[in-house]
């Protein structure tokens, strides 16, 4: 397209040799992607014809729900990824249905935050799991989201209870593809 | 990058020789753009090496602001693109500042709405101007938003009062680049 939308996109990169290292797949909702030994992010536009794996394209965008007195509480504690003592990730991409789309700004946000607590639970677990969102669905990806987190070894359990947390909320009842990626660096 | 992203890209292009003919153009804010005797809207992804004038891409993506009761009273009037009666068409392309994109949902929401009352005025005009919204600042382009206005040579007057009334609210201090490109058929 031109190099400032190269630069823009983000490419993950699924195959059979990279920096992370998958140690389990769970196709929780929808469709199966192949299965694949590596997951790496690409700050960069990806056009390749990989023989097998994905890759999948989504940028970072502006925030989208949160106001300004959750912003403050997130930011209190949140860290970028890249932490050396971070030897875990999770890459957890996701689609919502035509209904949740369909639904206006006020509407999405009661589901996101008043109903599931999207941010209030999240925010607790921000000390020890960093993590970002991309947004995939306007570049007409098969998903709507491919979020990626990082944490160590240490607070596996807490990532757990985190996801866990998540999946029994409101907002999930309209995501209709969720898989679930493990990693080890 | 792949046939459905190329699909969901919606391409601008300004050159010599099309459909809507430009009958003026004014650089209100920020940067001109090269002089181009016509503007077309081509829904996919054109690579296209031209020797003068432009390419601008964006998609079309989900309501950021708008709410139930506001969705409602707006689609009670709109019409899409294309009203074979309408024979003037406005182009302006918008960039906002960094400020802008740094403030959380709520803030924008306050500024855009309930300080600036974005979508109460526009939705009186609805009845007879045509227009849809294009999101361009994800793709790395120069503007933010791609906005095509379409409306009948009867109805001039009222789509400048639109125009006036919208740029000189609070949410227009944000706007960094503003160009106004008026065409006819």
């Amino acid at each position: 397209m031109d190099s400032a939308f190269d630069q823009k996109i983000i490419s993950f990169v699924g195959s059979n040799e990279g920096l992370w290292k998958v140690s389990k797949i769970e196709t929780r909702e929808g469709e199966a992607l192949p299965t694949v030994k590596t997951i790496d992010i690409h700050k960069k536009n990806i056009e390749t014809d990989l023989n097998e794996g994905w890759v999948l394209k989504a940028f970072i965008s502006n925030l989208r729900y949160t106001n300004r007195e959750e912003k403050t509480e997130l930011d209190k504690n949140s860290k970028p990824l890249g932490q050396p003592e971070y030897d875990r990730a999770a890459f957890i991409p996701l689609k919502k249905s035509d209904e949740w789309w369909s639904l206006t700004q006020d509407e999405r946000r009661k589901i996101f935050e008043e109903d599931s607590k999207h941010i209030q639970v999240s925010s607790k677990y921000l000390a020890y799991v960093s993590r970002q969102l991309h947004h995939s669905r306007d570049l007409g990806q098969p998903f709507d989201f491919l979020t990626w987190f990082e944490y160590s070894s240490a607070h596996e359990e807490q990532f757990e209870e985190l996801c866990y947390t998540l999946r029994k909320a409101e907002e999930w009842k309209y995501v209709i593809r969720d898989i679930d990626f493990r990693m080890y660096k």
